[in-house]
């Protein structure tokens, strides 16, 4: 068994779930304990939330310094019982490692430690690691470390945390990550539920969330929020080209997700444009009223939507959070609970992005594709606000990320291990 | 303490709840010893759910039947923690009396049984009881018993089972009710829940169903499903008069519901007409995807509605439900559950209504209203079919029928029995 992988099996028994504040101290406690048995200093900074654990590697006559950025937090595992094996016993099944956070992405902090371990005397570049414990539930003290930590971090550029490849296993190079607001909208009525008989002339505050969602987003999928697109800013020839390269199979996507078409149609070009470089909103929970079996005849006092907004550069999630508000309220919906982050890319022409391509060309054999903006989202902006940001990692289209059966493909360990080394290798050489 | 009250504090404590099938028997059992303590032919009839009591009590030499419907079920207590008193333990505050089912409708056989009791061998009609345990959970046997038995059923007309106050104490005396429909639609979506990520591009349940309701009425209340309106009878000069002699005391109503004003800024005889002779469609309840605390970013795999439609004379629920399935159809929202029954109304000139607010007069020393139709619904269309239909009874509009903390003013219930017995008197004569 690989160091990598030995490693990677400790830190999967740890339940840390900060949503549920649990295994956090024994997360931090065994990176610690990792991070000194590399020749590392390491540092347990406190935060608002949970700690970060910072580590230093200095490689010696090096002019370069690459920041490292992971998270020790997991999604909960729930629901259990749709998992085959346990989300805390690392299992090893049809060449898959199953456990809960395998993928997102303690996997990918093992083959960075990997390629650590494996470069020994001969790293080339100074390394410095930043793992969090609140990716999961919005990066809150991720900001406020930066800024107070600036001259600890400085760097010439950031590794983020994932990364994958696609169905022919050719491995995806990052360049950004679109931003994301959550929030929940309430609308409220009667002081308690009412009899349904009044409902003739009585105001619902479910149908008036009805009718504010309606006027949110049309049926084919285009934001109708006034204006929402007013920042999206233009792919340029660049995002073009990476675009028009990047694989992005139409029928094992429909199978994958159980689906028979695309939203509006969608397919080709336009599919792929959407998933990169379009905004949109999407609701993740509705709620109100009766939902118990059979029926109840009852108007009810409030109904709540759960939703989050995705955003592409140079839309800001102020302005988002503003528009909602002002849309939202001659509806007398209201916006609570709101938080989020704004999007964040590095051009896909940048020099580092150039090393992570041709690092995976050399570690896979394959040739990697680009991707501009991921349609998921992260608090890369704090740190491309310093610095450009490239992103990679030993994911692939059947992880299982936030789902039951998290799992990475054993057979991937090695090249993402050694995609790391050429990684810095090449990085210190621009 | 009198011999409807003795009766209906027995009644009460039987938590006769079919939604719950606690109760039933014992309500039954009680039932068959109160009919034959008022020397009634009293009998059982099975149905496919719960069963109907049928008694009778002959008056020698009446031309008239009277046949008066009841129901010994009650709506469940639930939330317990909102009861002042025990549900199950009739208890006397301020002049009230509270339990679970004594406005909707327990008080209301007690009355017509203490008249009844107090007639005695001066009872100058023909009399007949049903009493059903299906009520609140939609009657689904009630035709079929109706059907069956028409000819032991056989009267001149009906009394119903509800009926009460206004806020003046004027008795209303009602002719007819709402019809209902309640259904639940589904959109289904992807085959499990999804990274809201892919959002942009992956077709949402959540968002085919907002489209959808949306589509089904206007924000100002009209509906806008096709059709919903054409069989829609008008209001005639008898209807006209009754509308404008019905009392509606907007500010207390508002105070009571807990709302700055009505839909669409209905007030006045606009406000009296939409309660009374318009329909509806209410959202009862909404449900899909995460509904728990914090946020969760997922694209849901479907999404619910729980609704009514309030219906008045003539429209058909049949007709209704095929307009819903025909509308809901290409958002790909599938009507499930869907039971009811239609409106139905006797006319406010019938010489039965007349004897009902001329007895009324009588009893209470108030000049009585004339409710068309009253907003909420019951399967007064079973009985309507074979003789006109009238009601009234000891309800107030502070009763919470429903809701926690039912009561009923005890000062109500000797007016009520004496409305009663001067009804029959009057209803003899016709």
């Amino acid at each position: 068994m690989s160091w990598a992988r030995a490693f990677l099996e400790r830190y999967l028994r740890i339940p840390s779930v900060s949503a549920q504040r649990t295994g956090m101290r024994e997360a931090v406690t065994l990176l610690l304990e990792t991070f000194r048995e590399l020749d590392c200093d390491v540092r347990v900074i406190e935060t608002a939330g949970n700690p970060v654990v910072f580590a230093e590697k200095k490689a010696p006559g090096a002019k370069k310094t690459l920041l490292v950025y992971n998270h020790y937090d997991v999604q909960p595992p729930e629901p259990f019982e749709e998992w085959i094996s346990q989300p805390w016993v690392p299992t090893e099944r049809d060449g898959r490692l199953f456990a809960r956070g395998v993928a997102d992405n303690k996997a990918n902090l093992a083959v960075r430690l990997g390629a650590l371990k494996a470069l020994g005397g001969r790293l080339p570049v100074n390394l410095k690691f930043t793992v969090e414990g609140e990716e999961e539930i919005g990066s809150p003290s991720l900001a406020g470390f930066v800024a107070s930590n600036r001259e600890m971090l400085a760097a010439d550029a950031c590794l983020w945390e994932t990364g994958g490849k696609d169905e022919q296993g050719r491995p995806d190079i990052i360049c950004g990550v679109k931003g994301i607001l959550h929030a929940e909208a309430v609308a409220r009525g009667p002081s308690r539920d009412l009899h349904s008989s009044v409902g003739v002339a009585v105001p619902s505050p479910a149908w008036r969330l009805v009718h504010a969602l309606a006027g949110l987003r049309a049926p084919d999928g285009v934001v109708t929020l006034p204006g929402f697109y007013d920042k999206v800013r233009r792919a340029d020839k660049a995002d073009r080209q990476a675009l028009a390269a990047m694989p992005y199979d139409e029928e094992s996507r429909k199978k994958l997700y159980g689906i028979d078409g695309f939203l509006g149609g969608l397919s080709g070009e336009d599919l792929k444009e959407a998933l990169v470089f379009k905004p949109t909103i999407n609701i993740n929970g509705l709620t109100g009223g009766y939902q118990g079996p059979g029926s109840k005849t009852v108007l009810p006092k409030e109904a709540r939507v759960k939703f989050d907004v995705r955003m592409v550069p140079d839309q800001d999630p102020k302005e988002v959070e503003a528009a909602l508000r002002k849309f939202l309220a001659p509806y007398r919906v209201e916006l609570v609970d709101v938080h989020g982050y704004p999007p964040a890319r590095t051009p896909v022409d940048a020099p580092v992005v150039k090393a992570a391509v041709d690092s995976a060309r050399d570690a896979y054999g394959k040739e990697p594709w680009l991707l501009p903006l991921m349609p998921a989202s992260g608090p890369m902006y704090v740190y491309r606000a310093l610095m450009p940001c490239v992103s990679f990692g030993a994911g692939h289209p059947g992880a299982n990320i936030h789902s039951p059966n998290e799992n990475v493909v054993l057979a991937d360990l090695e090249p993402a291990e050694k995609h790391m080394a050429r990684f810095v290798e090449r990085f210190a050489l621009l």
